[in-house]
């Protein structure tokens, strides 16, 4: 089941693209240490501890959202200079598809206050990632996979340097928090993805189900705001911690700080992911929305 | 039932003394809109967003905790000048025992990304704020009452500027995130709080209940570290989230990033909380333990 003539030769292992992420900044610093870990014999893994600053400042990025920095135009333009954007460059310089260190596949660890459980992120459509998906899925039923294709978010992305890329995404955890339980179920997914990657190479993949539940990106709810942009309501209680869970029309959806309820007013059933993530408060996000399909690769 | 012969003249209600606790700071910003919800007879009712600066820019302090900034010699030391120091003047100024309009009581909103329910913060072990715990107690069984006396923290803390006081510390919630549940959870005993001030102005308190649960500050636990400072585990899944639940000798405490269980090497019992704080990673505390005491005033 070779699935196309490429061989994966360099794997780079992503922690800390935000800084107060700390799955992936421990996890990172443990493969570090442990280079046997992640060590596979047909492709050789690197690992990097994406911005630095905002690690040891213990925040999300400095001056701008490391991971909404690597738009192609946005790399060739000499006159941005905030330290995302550099960072973002010198990133792309060394591991970047004409890089010094060109890499094949990237794996990019965040953490969500959304309880997300573990799912893994798409960027695209591109068979490899999706084929990947159906084998994590297939060896791990819990996971869940989201593909924020058509957000257009990919494009931003730290993982659009790479050939191929998944993103592991997991919550509920807080910021500057690391969740043990988590860890170590991100962990798992890591080493699942490098074995696969290692089989692949090898032209061993086993046979697995080719059928998973894809959340496909819809679109991106608001909070309520007043005249001042301020929001002026919460996530309602009935769907906090309710991610993937079917909201259907009239649902309750918002509840306003004096205490009024807001109900959906779309049409046909949605299945909200990231809702009350920490970081999305001020990107005019309160949730997102998804489409469940049955995928059949 | 009189205590003293003080009335209640004047009562601060707090939020946002740290900047990225939201609870505290949209039920302010609602008292703020609607000062009827928080009026009463017999006092006046003020509020305060404490830390403006750090509101705005989503952190908990700008320079330094501003809940750590209230110690007297700090106060009248001139050559203190970070913003928070700057800060903890001014409201020293208006609203502590020889400002403008001192006040009588203070009730400051936290929250932590422990899971510590909706806990009422006691700085010592003054009669009227055990009895407020005991009232607020009898009303509403499933609170915990926590007291910080023996730590020395009560005089550093913005609360030490009234004569009486309480927090009101509630989560799990993230950094950065309002949580519905607990914002009406800790507006009712916000409320419940103010009707007791009113009764007890009115002497008109009912009979209730003397006794409940302490839980009174032990020390504190850091997590284990290495050489550079970093720490080398997590606080293990067996106690994540099971903050007031008993710690036994040899019970896990610690998960090593390599996967090495960490034991409690106590000689009796302990009631930890504020298990995975993330403001207190910079701390070097991974948990306060607790003793358990059954109080009767």
């Amino acid at each position: 089941m070779k699935l196309n003539n490429h061989s994966i030769n360099r794997v780079l292992i992503v922690g800390g693209t935000h800084g107060n992420e700390l799955t992936g900044v421990y996890l990172v610093k443990l493969f570090q240490q442990h280079p046997e870990l992640i060590h596979r014999a047909t492709f050789e893994s690197l690992t990097l501890l994406a911005n630095p600053q905002a690690i040891k400042a213990g925040r999300r990025y400095i001056d701008k959202d490391l991971n909404r920095s690597f738009l192609e135009e946005n790399l060739e333009d000499g006159t941005l200079v905030n330290y995302e954007d550099l960072l973002a460059k010198n990133i792309n310089h060394i591991y970047g598809q004409n890089g010094k260190y060109p890499v094949d596949f990237i794996v990019d660890l965040h953490s969500t206050t959304s309880n997300m459980g573990v799912t893994v992120l798409l960027d695209d459509d591109q068979k490899f990632n999706l084929q990947l998906a159906a084998y994590l899925s297939s060896l791990h039923p819990e996971i869940k996979i989201y593909s924020s294709g058509s957000s257009g978010r990919g494009k931003h992305g730290l993982r659009s340097r790479a050939k191929f890329a998944i993103g592991i995404e997991v919550g509920a955890i807080p910021q500057g928090v690391v969740n043990a339980d988590l860890f170590l179920k991100t962990q798992t997914i890591v080493y699942a993805t490098l074995d696969y990657l290692e089989l692949y190479n090898q032209n061993k993949l086993p046979t697995f189900s080719q059928s998973f539940t894809l959340y496909k990106y819809l679109e991106k709810i608001d909070y309520p705001r007043n005249e001042h942009g301020e929001i002026t309501a919460m996530i309602h209680p009935h769907i906090q911690y309710k991610d993937y869970q079917a909201l259907n029309p009239s649902d309750p959806m918002f509840l306003t700080f004096d205490g009024q309820t807001i109900t959906y007013a779309g049409e046909s059933p949605a299945y909200p992911i990231f809702l009350n993530e920490a970081a999305y408060y001020e990107q005019s996000t309160a949730m997102c929305l998804t489409q469940k399909h049955q995928m059949t690769i």
